[in-house]
């Protein structure tokens, strides 16, 4: 499949998606050497989950095939422009292509908060909708030594 | 517990979590009115999840067992200041405050992706190290035709 009948395919699993009430309008695709081998669609609803969003979802599915927590060489689908969350998360998976079709603007048109969010999180803490803030704790390198410390840890 | 006890706990569970092998060195907890409802660690590595961060688990637990998508009413105790995926993660789940200790230098300094994956983040897609392109498609927005004729579907 090229590039444009892979969209095709992850745009028909998100109408799926809707039908099925499973979740949100979304889906993504990891594809590798032409070929898909895992697929994410929201569950946020069904699954009680609000990290359970396409790309999230196809990212944890591919990982989980392929028995290994990076997708280079891999490129992703998605159906639209990925969420402040779901880029984090592709940048921590490091497929080699990200592919999107619909634009945040038309994610937002659907009353998802996905431009909020990624408006509030431009803003300094103090100014962002959920208070978030430093607790600072004598222990908190702790767990940093503990690591530094292990001989035999595998590094991400 | 007050909340230098909640910090002390979670930095317990990830010092655990290193020396367990189960992967990096982050907890969280999630706390609904003075107790913990559910805990998170980092197993990235043993999970084969480059989306399996402590906060992202901890999320997860506590909307499974509260039985709903999201935490208002909650709050998330993380050891360390939340990665870009994690603080949209958070954004999603709307608990109604986070505290954290270890601040976005110390993560790096301990040798993790955090900061760097914070400034790509901040730049333009065709500056950022995974190349990440918009591919127009004619049925980019069905999905979102799908969603909004859909008449009893559960909003998030």
């Amino acid at each position: 499949m090229d590039k444009n009948q892979l969209m095709q395919r992850a745009i028909q699993l998100a109408v799926k998606n809707v039908g099925s009430g499973r979740g949100g309008p979304f889906a993504a695709l990891v594809v590798r050497d032409g070929e898909v081998i895992a697929a994410g669609t929201n569950a946020v609803t069904s699954g009680n989950d609000p990290t359970a969003h396409a790309e999230i979802i196809a990212i944890r599915n591919a990982c989980s095939k392929l028995g290994r927590f990076e997708l280079s060489g891999c490129e992703i689908y998605s159906t639209s422009e990925p969420c402040p969350m779901c880029l984090g998360a592709i940048h921590w998976a490091r497929p080699s292509h990200v592919y999107f079709a619909a634009l945040t603007e038309d994610v937002a048109q659907a009353g998802f908060n996905d431009k909020s969010i990624r408006e509030q999180m431009t803003l300094p803490y103090e100014r962002q909708r959920i208070p978030i803030e430093r607790l600072p704790h004598g222990d908190a390198l702790l767990p940093f030594k503990a690591w530094q410390g292990k001989t035999d840890k595998i590094l991400y």
